[in-house]
């Protein structure tokens, strides 16, 4: 896709799906002015869905400015973290809806990172066969991926994300402020999908991480606001063109088929979702090398960019005895695999991302020279 | 809507949504031939879905008629009733599609009565976010009912069919057939529903029930086809204008406000759907008749009818000490609820129904007057 010059202005992402589009704010200070959730469907009441780490740092200045919204608000904090992102948190979140009498029209609203934005996209998605929903991602990775698009979904215990539904958001809200308290190891997470932008899209984009890398981690406000900007735009082109994965969307998964497997493989939880996909865009773009379509330099430059968003690039042993099959077991239950057989996204050229199958030995070629040396 | 007479055609009937048309194939001995199942998406692995009732009847015989489509079938049972239609089981059919390493593409038959479609309509709806399905009903309710019109749903302890989606199965195969098996409270159960579309849409049809419940009941082919037809009709044409229940589509839940109550009210599976809503209707029409909307030789003739197919005309105490208060409880978590604010299906006129609220005062002397003397 044709590259935009960074600049500061944010201000708004438009996603184009007919009667499902909606904007993307981004800015500082959004998250607690009440102008910033103006002309939302009305309703009598509104239930925040937040985690407990989140809660104390905004859920009462959630709840405030959604004050003159709403004449009831409700708040329900879920346990944090990936390995809580079950039915039983799920459940939660309907027993707050039906317990405070909330109705058809009732908006919800996701306070927190990718795991209460895809549990509560779930929820509106099916409380009622469906409520609006607001997502108010507080988190990079949120803000510059998961908040975005529709996907939402909880995870079952043979594989990732496996439960779910594609269900826009009437909203997003990225409150660049947020991002100031995000911990050092969520923020290099963040990073990951922001870096992932770039091989399968917008290698100018690429170039301009390359060189805005350490202000990045540094946490520049302007730099972040151009990230989560140009990540949205990205994001909101691919999804735009195909909203439920019929082809192109894929290509965002870049890095996520090992991803999800060390997910799945160390426990949900263990390491973070962008963490493995850092490490798994290594793995798939030198699955991409050895398949020929890129060359060793490119593989390199991408992993020293992993390395200094503070990302791991060494993958871990998910089994002391067959630690190649672990890994094609898991892969093989990816949403992406057909008949048994497991698709990757690869680079096929740099800036440009397909799906394809490929060699069992070759993978574990791969699967072998990423491996973390005991 | 305009009424067609009888006939003996059965055929096909069309739902129009757009890119998510289908076809209802309505006749006997449908079930086993492989003709019935063509022309579905293409996939290398199907799931039949059934219960402990149903499979032994019918597993067999559905998956031999597959096996020409699909290279490997698998199955799964759940146990049979209402009070299973919730999240435990439903897990076991997430369960058995991923040990059985079904992908996006499988597609998965819903054989059995209502718990069986909504279910794996829902399972369907979420695994992978979404995979295609068929319903195979085996019962009247089914037929003429739950498995046309896309609703899928389970039951949270706090209220019916709260967590569902709207989701659209490729095709509906009623066979006839399986109306023999069935055990004459299901069969009763089924006539409810196709009573209801008498009132709401269609006195004709109406007028023909009366002049044949007596062949209904006796399970007469003829009168049972074309109950089934004439039923999936009238829900096509409801279901064609409004999909999504933003309208029109409520007047379907004719009966299912009071109905939903005495089911919860109960305990699930103590009444049958079909038996709560033969009753819910009774005293919906009461209601119509004490806002001064239909007389009450129109409320007569209904009861009578009602009784005629063999169902309860009676309101079952739901709570010894405040009766009224538990149905107004139950009553307000109702989906078609608003703030709180009960709403109705009425008859404003025989053939014709809308939605409106009722003063509580009225409802409850409805309630009343309808309750089982003990």
């Amino acid at each position: 896709m044709t590259s935009q010059t960074p600049d500061s202005s944010l201000g708004q992402v438009h996603i184009d799906l007919g009667d499902r589009s909606y904007s993307i704010a981004i800015g500082p200070g959004l998250l607690d002015a009440p102008a910033t959730y103006a002309h939302l469907p009305v309703a009598t009441s509104a239930l925040i869905v937040t985690n407990d780490t989140v809660a104390p740092l905004y859920a009462d200045r959630l709840t405030r400015a959604l004050e003159s919204h709403y004449p009831r608000i409700h708040l329900v904090s879920l346990p944090d973290g990936e390995s809580h992102k079950t039915w039983e948190t799920l459940n939660l979140i309907f027993d707050a809806l039906l317990t405070h009498g909330c109705d058809r029209k009732t908006v919800m609203f996701a306070l927190g990172g990718g795991v209460v934005g895809d549990m509560t996209g779930f929820a509106a998605a099916s409380y009622m066969r469906g409520v609006p929903f607001v997502q108010v991602p507080t988190t990079l990775l949120a803000q510059v991926d998961s908040s975005v698009g529709g996907k939402t979904a909880i995870n079952h215990p043979l594989g990732k994300n496996m439960i779910g539904a594609f269900y826009q958001p009437q909203r997003v809200v990225c409150d660049l402020d947020t991002l100031k308290t995000l911990p050092p190891r969520e923020l290099s997470a963040g990073l990951a999908e922001v870096i992932k932008y770039g091989p399968i899209a917008d290698m100018a984009f690429y170039d301009w991480i390359e060189s805005r890398m350490d202000a990045l981690v540094a946490r520049d406000p302007e730099a972040l606001g151009h990230a989560v900007r140009r990540s949205c735009e990205i994001k909101a082109w691919v999804v735009g063109q195909d909203e439920r994965e019929g082809g192109l969307r894929a290509i965002l998964n870049f890095g996520h088929t090992f991803g999800h497997a060390i997910e799945a493989g160390m426990g949900y939880g263990q390491w973070l979702h962008g963490e493995a996909v850092g490490c798994g865009m290594v793995m798939a773009a030198r699955l991409s090398a050895a398949l020929g379509l890129v060359d060793q330099a490119f593989v390199e430059r991408l992993t020293a960019l992993v390395r200094r968003a503070g990302l791991p690039t060494e993958a871990p042993v998910l089994d002391a005895k067959d630690n190649v099959g672990r890994y094609l077991a898991l892969m093989r239950v990816d949403k992406k695999a057909e008949a048994g057989e497991i698709k990757f996204v690869v680079i096929d050229r740099p800036g440009h991302a397909r799906v394809q199958s490929a060699p069992d030995d070759l993978v574990a070629r791969v699967i072998n020279t990423s491996v973390r040396l005991p």
